[in-house]
């Protein structure tokens, strides 16, 4: 914690402000975090990624030894979504998928890529879901197995009920899957009572590290009941965690400047957040 | 050109030197690219994606007139050629792969992951493939429509006959993809010669700039004639071109400060290889 910049000491250390839904704007002892060269092997670098996995696992409010597990995967957030759906849909499976905007629309795509079988639940970018929809649905449909929602919709900045929504899916014993691209690390999320199976979002979002990876938290019985469904090698998730599980690394070279960042990153998030709970005590 | 630095001038810049697959020790000028954040959907950033591009397709020897393109993907190496499989394989289609060591190997399982059908020539660590064995495959299985050969086996550092296989494969009309991982920017490629469709490398092999993306070298018209067959839409390689094409710009949120870091590395690489050329002369 020796090398920490407080953000609030450097604030014209960052660029001008970014409003697009790519990357945003990063600290610069973030940026510092990145002049460094680690080696993908080196123990040094795997303490590093197995320590941002343990912090974005106690961010989440869930803990490795409650059967928790937190992914790191190569590429943007949309990589980390599509890894889930092309490694844990069974070949008969069917995704019951909600649309109210472009990323629930992206989740459209990536079924449709990777023909698995699909009903979209689609309504206005105004209007947030139903979770009655939902349960005639399932009533109906009982071939559906998986529900996939996103939690805050980028574009429109519309928040849908996670809640309601999360207790038809457990109602009908479903997999739930949840696109928390930009809410997780910003709105609290209520994991265990949500019976979230796998949630993804990613480094350049609400954590403000620099775009490369996303991460996926999953219950890890969820994850590996998936053997064998793998449409993708890169994209295989449950390879990910075998790696992982095996020696700390990645399977394929990892954005390791990107994780460097991250983990500065994180520190600081998790400084805000402890000077924030002092001052509310 | 204002703020290149010279990485014979930082010599003590340089971290120390990794000997892994992964990333590559990186000059610090390199590294000094990232300490700034670039909007994905910026002019200014989008020119340097475009700048990038073309300077790919001029290492590679070739050009856009010529109908060749230079596409970025998000990811490590394995990513980009898995996306090449993923996009141009056609429902039907059958690849002959040949295996010498790990990055072959790799190849199989992307195959087998997308349930792509393949033969697989397979011969010992030690020994470079042979044209004559190709020869006969083709000859025999007439419903192969690729062939894909790893380069330099990066594992044990074996060249293998890129001129003789791509001979064979020439006169069979098939599709000839290379993986050019450890070679591309090290050694002399002929694309025009070789009748390559499609060749793989990353931002961190030869050019030495940091992990985060991969890049494919292609005949266009070659990823065109692929409409429909991608079988995932983050690797979809058909759509990241008519996305560069329609406004410059990645789908999903490239590595912004990978691809800052990747400009100046290829800057570096051009300065050296400008130097090397007036000594010669």
């Amino acid at each position: 914690m020796n090398d920490f910049v407080s953000r609030e000491k450097l604030p014209s250390a960052k660029d001008k402000l970014l409003f697009t839904p790519g990357p945003l704007t990063t600290s610069l002892s973030v940026k510092q975090a990145m002049l460094h060269d680690a080696g993908s092997w080196d123990a040094e670098f795997n303490s590093v990624v197995a320590s941002v996995r343990d912090r974005l696992l106690r961010l989440a409010g869930v803990t490795r030894e409650g059967s928790w597990e937190a992914i790191l995967l190569q590429g943007s957030g949309t990589f980390g979504v599509e890894a889930v759906f092309q490694t844990c849909v069974p070949p008969q499976g069917k995704v019951a998928v909600f649309s109210n905007g472009a990323y629930g629309e992206r989740i459209v795509q990536m079924l449709k890529h990777a023909r698995i079988e699909h009903t979209v639940l689609r309504t206005a970018e105004d209007s947030p879901p139903s979770a009655a929809t939902l349960e005639q649905l399932l009533t109906r449909e009982q071939e559906v197995t998986h529900v996939a929602l996103v939690h805050c919709e980028t574009t429109t900045g519309i928040l849908n009920p996670l809640e309601e929504i999360a207790r038809v899916a457990r109602k009908h014993r479903k997999v739930f899957v949840v696109d928390a691209m930009s809410s997780f690390g910003a709105l609290p999320i209520d994991f265990e009572g949500c019976n979230i199976d796998f949630l993804i979002s990613s480094a350049n979002k609400c954590i403000e590290g620099v775009p490369g990876f996303s991460f996926v938290l999953c219950r890890r019985v969820a994850l590996t009941a998936c053997e064998g469904y793998a449409r993708s090698l890169s994209l295989d998730l449950l390879g990910q965690l075998k790696a992982f599980d095996k020696n700390g690394q990645f399977r394929y070279t990892p954005p390791t400047h990107a994780i460097l960042a991250f983990d500065q990153a994180l520190r600081e998030l998790e400084m805000e957040c402890g000077a924030v709970a002092r001052e509310k005590r």
